[in-house]
């Protein structure tokens, strides 16, 4: 045994008990009883103490000051597994168990405050998670801000300065849109109730279509969905509304990306570094070109068309051209998740801000409901009309996801360059995606993107899949001609 | 911060730790999808590796002798820590990975051949998951036997001799009964096909009536039902057949006896050593107590009888009497789980030898099948007529859980002396029973065992509840007065 094989012989068992520990977390969301809520913060943060005492080991440090990589897949495992032993390193045990306990318990207390519209119930907890991540932050910043920190723990590289330009390169071309659809006057909707049985049974058949492997995964209902795990185990949830199954497929779609990143990774990277999706942006570069680009597309929309009056009979819209143009409508709505295209990074730019203003001092916590209030008039033109449209709809700031938001974003862009390359490979997918097979798109995707996990860095793995540097160019073209054409601008 | 409270607060979080690992299994019985196995796997051993490490932590040794115990509570519990720091420092970390991992693959592999009727594909992982159980207990017999090691993982205190006396006693009044009854003839039986749906819905009726507290459990189904978890989340499993609902009514009533008593344990003990039932017996006692005493009495089948016929229309039997000999039929069957009162035992005692046999060289395990085979047909009368109802039908070997058997019918032992002292200290309760009301009786255990967790080792909590040494007699006149009312002996 080599230094090296040492070093993964250990760092395989971490990743092992790393699935273990994010699995916890999927029971809690999906099939935990309600009562066993003060049980679980213990068992979270047992388990974050004992993950934090492994990537802090420092046989960690001389196995690698030791290994000799024998190429270059081998001296990528050894930089990834380096860069986490710094970070981890940085933060006390006593910390990173604090953190896990809180954001466990906050989670809890969040889920009440959202049922009952309470925002003020929830601040307390809040303030005390935001308190642990800025003391976690100063560990990790070094020569950076506290929040260039957060955002290096999603996406390596990434710095508050570079999202500021990229959203300064979005903003006018993205208002201009926004304007000029809402003087083109209201798109069709999709009106009446669908049975949520008939919505989970379409929904599982769409995350079939986009490729999700059961046989590796599961689908279970959440109150936000998520994907969740690596390797041979990458399950997902999603949610039903009877007045809104856009919500539930979407939703689906979104999450059947994310999974299939996971999924699609060669197996001989299973639990090793590699093994997992780059970034948090790469990952919704993932689930955004499933959910928008191909899902939300003309010609597979065409298809769902068809499914839908199958499913539930008559939709009271006049063919395919109306159902595409409510599939992709621009409405008047509070919840991100639940946006679409056009307005959607609107919704992240407001939490980036937020969250950047708390991490300068500039804002504080009992003043956050009121500048969310605020900013949402402000850019969306129209008030927030309860908390659970506002500032409680998201579960991250509970769970202590500060810096998440903007790869939300950074993965649209990622998906607008990835897509661009994709149809210029793949002349003639709208006729593919008009049956509903979307596997000439995965394909693309998964031989691109998705088997390398993370050979690449963040950004090298967008250039690797198209060619070129990524820019926001592409997805504000692709958004000014579909929605151009929707709206007949 | 003394040394007890470093060693209850270290205890504390590997106990949290261990009820993640337990739950590890409940999802794979349950939810876990079927490509994970090969993963899953490697997180049970390292799951194992780490709860191994801490239970052979230095440091316990260190705590414990700088402990004081501040009272009779205190002294338990560091006489618990004590038992198994002294267990576990003596299988090396290597041994019980190994183990964890070896029965993690043996299980999908029983699994697998109990489904194709294949006992030749499982005796390969069973003769390695022996061997390895064997090697382990060797490391831990000390003066005792190889089978004496193993008896007392599960009952602190027992031996296969005083095992064999128990069973020598109840072996003559049992097998004399069953003949009895064969003779009288048989009695009449539940026939038709019972909607699954109608089935787990009174099955979850039945888990309330006997006080499972579906706020800190869940019930779902497995291939083989079972209760999991301590404290605040119990999880017990259920199955159903079309063609015998009562497999599915009574699986689940044991199975809540099972986490009634781990939900009945004070709360002061959560996640300490005291915090779980106090052996496999005691656990049995519990379970057998709320399916047989109680659930299969005159008076509570009278109320089920009722709700049956709410639930599925008529069941073509002559009146609730009928019903009562339905539910305790002494019939023809090769399923242990399935058996009636009478023969269970007798299922043990089989498997008890083989074990002895197994473990004392005197028995190989490539003619397990037939001996298992030969001592049925000696035992029951007839003949095993596939795999799946001889040596394949238990899930426990694959596990690696020799010595376990025994235990069952050392819980129907202190059932029937629980049973006893119950019925004195309760003499209407049978009028509760009859309206379905559990709580008198479920109430009494409560108190009596299942709130002291861990406080008394086995033996002594059946004496703290009765008053009395256990013996197998009140059991047998249990037995004796109720099958010869049904069968008019």
């Amino acid at each position: 045994m080599t230094a090296y094989d040492d070093l993964m012989a250990f760092q395989r068992e971490t990743e092992a008990l790393a699935q273990v520990a994010g699995r916890l977390g999927w029971d809690q969301e999906t099939v935990m009883p309600r009562g066993a809520g003060p049980q679980r913060a213990e068992e979270h943060a047992a388990m974050a103490g004992i993950l934090h005492a492994r990537r802090t080991d420092p046989r960690i440090g001389d196995w690698l000051a030791a290994s000799v990589p024998a190429d270059a897949v081998a001296e990528r495992q050894l930089a990834l597994i380096r860069r986490d032993f710094d970070r981890a390193a940085r933060v006390p045990a006593r910390l990173a168990s604090e953190i896990a306990r809180t954001t466990s318990t906050a989670h809890g207390i969040w889920a009440e405050a959202r049922a009952r519209e309470d925002v003020a119930s929830f601040l307390p907890i809040l303030e005390r998670v935001l308190q642990l991540r800025r003391e976690e932050a100063d560990c990790l910043r070094g020569e950076g801000s506290r929040y260039d920190a957060m955002l290096n723990d999603y996406e390596d590289g990434a710095s508050a300065a570079r999202m500021g330009e990229m959203f300064d390169g979005l903003r006018p071309r993205l208002v201009a849109l926004r304007d000029a659809i809402r003087q083109a006057g209201p798109a069709p909707a999709l009106e009446g109730t669908f049975p949520e049985e008939g919505q989970l049974k379409l929904s599982t058949e769409l995350a079939k279509a986009f490729g999700y492997d059961m046989t590796r995964g599961r689908i279970d209902r959440a109150v936000h969905p998520f994907s969740s795990g690596s390797g041979l185990d990458v399950r997902i949830t999603t949610r039903s509304d009877p007045l809104d199954p856009f919500n539930c497929f979407y939703s689906t779609i979104h999450e059947v990306g994310h999974a299939a990143y996971e999924q699609g990774i060669d197996e001989t990277h299973l639990l090793t570094p590699l093994g997992q999706g780059v970034s948090m942006g790469v990952h919704e570069s993932q689930s955004r070109i499933y959910e928008n680009q191909l899902g939300r597309s003309r010609a597979f929309t065409g298809w769902l068309y068809g499914r839908m009056i199958e499913t539930f009979g008559d939709l009271g819209l006049d063919g395919p051209d109306a159902f595409f143009a409510a599939v992709n409508r621009v409405g008047e709505g509070h919840i991100r998740t639940e946006s679409d295209e056009v307005q959607y990074n609107l919704h992240v730019l407001l939490r980036f801000d937020l969250e950047r203003a708390l991490f300068a001092d500039d804002l504080r916590v009992g003043d956050l409901e009121a500048a969310w209030n605020d900013r949402f008039a402000a850019d969306f033109g129209y008030p927030v009309d309860r908390p659970s449209h506002g500032l409680l709809q998201d579960v991250h700031w509970s769970e202590g996801l500060f810096g998440y938001f903007p790869t939300y974003t950074l993965g649209n862009v990622y998906a607008g360059c990835l897509h661009a390359a994709l149809r210029a490979d793949l002349p003639d997918l709208d006729a593919a995606l008009a049956r509903g097979d979307t596997a000439p798109a995965t394909g693309w995707l998964r031989e691109k993107v998705q088997r390398h996990g993370g050979l690449r860095p963040p950004r090298e793995t967008i250039v690797h899949a198209t060619g070129a540097a990524p820019s926001e160019g592409p997805l504000l073209d692709y958004l000014e001609a579909k929605f151009g054409a929707i709206y007949g601008l």
